[in-house]
Parts: C-alpha cells; structure tokens; sequence
C-alpha cells in the first residue's frame, strides 16, 4: 500500500466520525463563497476541484464533537477557517509563482497573478465578516489574530530569504505563525463551542499547535526525502526558493565548522540557476550531518507533546482524535 | 493660487477643527503598524513619508466630534480605517502595476510584489484585530462588510476590464463597493462614536456614502481632463489599463448609434500598445458627446445629497463637516 493510500485511510478513519457534518460543513462552505460574481464562482468551482484533504475542518469538528452531536455554530466556523486557509494558499501559490495545486492549475497560474490576489483578500474578508454575522466572537478573536501571525510570518519568511544564519528558534517562529497558531486556533475554537470542552478549549490549542509544528516540520522534511503526495514534485523546492527549513538548519548547526564553512561559501550569492545546480551537494550535506533525522526527532517530541497536551481532558470521540490525528501527521514520515 | 493649493486649504480647514485628535491619530496609527517585524517597520517609514491627505481618519473624526471631545475609542477607530484604506493602496498598486504612490516609489515597485502582498495583508488583518481587542464591535460590524464590498469591487473590475458595454449602473455599482462604502462607514463609525449622534450614525453612514461617489466620479474624471495633482501623470491611464469609467460610459450613451459604433470598432482587440494609440480617439469622442459634462452633473447631484442627506442632523462642527468637506470633493472640479 503506498504512502498515499495509507494516509488518505488514516484521514478517512478520522473523517468518518464525522460524516454528516463534514457533509454539511461542505453545503455550508460553498453557500458562503458563492454568488457574489461570476469570477468568484468560476475560481470557487475550480479551487473545490482541487479537493483539500479538509484537515482543519475535521480537527475543529471533532473538537466539538459532543453527545448531543455537533452544533450548527462549529459547522460555520469550520467553514471559516477553511476559507482562510484557502485564501493562505492563494496568496501563496502567488509568492511562489507555483504553477500547480493539488494537481490543478494554480489560481494565479490560470487567472493571473491580481485575481489570485483579489480572490484571497475576498475569502481572508468574506470569512471575518460571516464570524461577525454569526456572533461567533471567541472564533473572531482568534481567527483575527491568527491572520495577523500569518501575515507576520510571511513577511519574516521574506526577511530571511536566502539567510543561511537563520536559527533554529527563528525557524520555530516563523512556523509557529505561519501554520501551526491556524491549527491551535482551529482546535481551540471547536473545543470551545462544545459545550462538554468548552472550559478545557485552551488545551485543545495547545494540542492544535503542536500538531502543526509537526505538520509544518514534515512538509519540510518531504522538500529533502522527496514525497509521492508531491505528485513527481522535485524535491528541492525550498532551497530554490530560499526558504531554510530545519533539515538544513539543523545539519549546518551539526557538522564541523569547516564543513559547513564549505557549504556556506560554495552557496554564497548564487543565482536561481546556480541554486538548483547546487541541491545536490545541499542535499548530500542535510543527510551526511544529521539535518533530517534532527527535523524527524523533532516533529516525535512535538507529536508527544500533543498526545500529552491532550491526555488528560480526552473522553470518547476526543480519544480517536487524540490517537488518529497525531499518527496522522506523523505516519507522513514514516 | 493652483488647485493643488486651494484644495490644501479646504483639506486644512476641515483639520484645524480637529488639530489634536489628528496629531494622536498619527501616534495611535505608528504605535500600532509599528514593532512587529523590522522590514514591517521599514515599509511603514515609507509609507508615512508619501503623507497621506488623512481624509477618511478627518471625517471619522470630524463625525466623532462632541461637546466634550473626541473619544479616545474614534481615534482607535480612525487608525484601523487608514490601515484598511493604505492596504487597498497596496493590493492597488501590484494591480496596475503602478510605480509610484505619492510621490515616492510604490511598495510594488521598489520591495516587489509579494512584500506587497503581503504588507497589505497585514495591514489588513491588524486593522481588524484591533477592532476586535478595542471591542469595536459596531465599528467591526461596518469594517469586516466593507472588506467584502472592497475586494468584490476588485473582481468585478477584472471582470468588466475592457468591457464596453458596461451599464452606468454595473458603474456606479463598483464604485459603490470600490470607494464609497469605506467612506460610508467611516462616517457612520465616527458618529456612532458620538454620544451626541449616535441614533443618528446612519445618515452620517449616508452622508459619507454620497461624498464617496463624488470622490470617484471626479477621479474618474481627472483621468479624462488632466490633474495638476497628479504631478505630471499623463490622461488616458484608466483607458490604457481597461478600465471604462463614468465619461466614456455617458458619451457612449449619448452619441448617435453610428458614431458609438465606429468608436467601439476601433477599440476592438487592441494590444495594449495599440490602446494608447487609440486614446486620443476616445478622449475626443468623450468630449464631443458630453461624457465629462453628464459624470461633472452626476457628481454634482450625489454633492447635494450629501448636503441634503446631513442637513437636518447637522449642527456645531457638523455643520462645517457638512458645508467643507462636500465643497472640497466638488471643488476638485472646477
């Protein structure tokens, strides 16, 4: 059985305590995003095409999952949080100039770059203004300062481009506001409208969190091993880039001075071009010093930490999202 | 004594009835943008040396203004409106690839287009989570709407983008979005901050509304007669970038079918370089069917609703408020 298969049963396992209202959430979610001009539905259309694994959505369902089910409040607030993750990747994708998402065009491949922009400000906007409709206030409140973190973050991920002296608390910074406080607030925001969880949501954001710094690590670890997920991706894409992510941190930290004096000013102002030709000898050095199995050691201590975080406020349905979901994100490693 | 001058001194008799309250405005704007990471802070140096005429934080103020004051919550209030305004200038200016913005290099051109992306973003996401931590809510309210409207507006300018046969009403619906809803709220804000006012914040609402109309209609029709304001920008750019505004809309309405005919039969899928040829074309037949004359009308009528819809409201500063402020967006006229 591939990776792929693998994790999509580990997801579909999660996924089906929940069946109804991720069925709901998707009415709910495209109701929301639609009619409002015939562009907005074209790239709404298009995006849905692209099926997102809903990772997000399902953790904050579970977390609200209670006996007498799962409140309608959650529903809308699942939505919300799928919107601005929708809208992250939009802005992105157009960072990056990818060419590609989930296997289709990407929106500012096919659109352009103004409507990639403008469909992300539409959804970052359309989410904040149903949370205020809705009254949903402790959702708004987090979801507002969590888009500020993102933004922060992708400002700092520019700041420090192509900086080989980044250090491995910047790196954690950066990724804590870049994926892994969404996730927190995701957790959060569903445990706190449950009404069996709600004085115990802080601890479903701290579970949330942890689980995205090993979201975030292991994305990262996929850019050296390669990943069959990446649909015949490169592996080398954050190098190319300029993004140094903790495999790399991690080996420059870890290999003799003279070694990585080496790396340092064989990859000293390379053009793009010069960057790829470069991977291979970046790549060899990550593996030879340590880089991944550090990043992979990593991403456990943060896996345990979320089972830990979570322990002690688990009941019932809680249990399977404690046990599935951490194995979930770190099953990708394996 | 130039336009440029004469409209400085309307602008500035409408501030110096609120000196002070500006002067906290920029503190209260600064601290806020300030401190997050240092290429924010970098960003937000440059933007405030462009000096921005401060004419959406002066109605809110101005609206805001009672026998006692302005309340410190209106100031916080005014910042998160110039943030959302300067983020749209942002997101702006990477759409038409603009290169400058005030005088000075545009954020687009000289950080490039992500940092642009994402300081608008940011910018964003700040204002809105200040209005959250300041408890705004009705301010919130008015705000998170005026987001959605904002990057509607957007979308439907690439989807109308070189489209003659754009009605004065899909128009007046854009602009409606684009430019009068911010000023819309901003003044319904300001007087919903206004214990004085309070039950009467709609019509301020209203008020603003109108002015922003003429505001973009006269825009638009600088862009057709020519601007000293505009520091030399060349007519025509609205034209060239496919935007079809208020004048070109009228004329087209108003002259003989076969006249609008032969115009559009030129227009028809010229390259970009070929549309600046055509230009003096359009702007003569513009001219010659009364285009600017029925836009100049158009925001003559929205001047006096303006004035209609504030006067039964408006007394002490209101009053200037009501007689400057609509004379300073029509002034721009003459």
């Amino acid at each position: 059985m591939s990776l792929v298969d693998r994790e999509r049963i580990k997801l579909w396992a999660l996924q089906k305590i929940i069946g109804p209202e991720l069925e709901r959430f998707d009415q709910v979610y495209d109701d929301l995003v639609r009619g409002d001009t015939p562009l907005i539905n074209e790239i709404c259309n298009h995006v849905k095409k692209g099926k997102s694994k809903r990772f997000r959505p399902t953790l904050l369902l579970l977390s609200a999952k209670h006996d007498g089910g799962i409140d309608e409040s959650a529903i809308t607030a699942a939505a919300c949080v799928e919107m601005i993750h929708t809208a992250t990747l939009l802005h992105d994708d157009f960072i990056d100039e990818a060419l590609t998402r989930r296997g289709l065009p990407s929106v500012t491949h096919h659109w352009g770059p103004s409507t990639a922009l403008v469909m992300g400000d539409y959804l970052y906007s359309k989410a904040l203004d149903c949370l205020v409709q809705a009254e949903l206030h402790d959702a708004l409140r987090m979801l507002a300062r969590t888009t500020v973190l993102m933004s922060q973050a992708e400002m700092m991920q520019i700041e420090t481009k192509y900086d080989l002296s980044i250090s491995i608390e910047q790196y954690l910074k950066i990724i804590y506001r870049k994926t892994a406080s969404l996730i927190e607030s995701t957790c959060e925001i569903g445990a706190g409208l449950n009404p069996e969880l709600k004085d115990r949501a802080k601890i479903f954001g701290e579970f949330g969190s942890k689980i995205g710094f090993v979201f975030q690590i292991t994305d990262d670890i996929f850019d050296y091993l390669g990943d069959e997920r990446r649909l015949g991706k490169p592996t080398g894409q954050d190098w190319e880039e300029g993004r140094i992510t903790l495999p790399l941190i991690a080996a420059l930290n870890n290999a003799p001075e003279s070694e990585a004096r080496a790396l340092l000013d064989g990859a000293k102002d390379l053009e793009t071009e010069d960057r790829k030709a470069y991977w291979p000898e970046v790549k060899t050095f990550v593996m030879k010093h340590g880089g991944v199995d550090k990043a992979r050691d990593m991403a456990r201590v943060y896996g345990d930490e979320a089972k830990q975080a979570i322990t002690p406020v688990a009941r019932g349905v809680q249990k399977d999202l404690l046990a599935v979901s951490v194995e979930y994100v770190l099953k990708r490693l394996n």
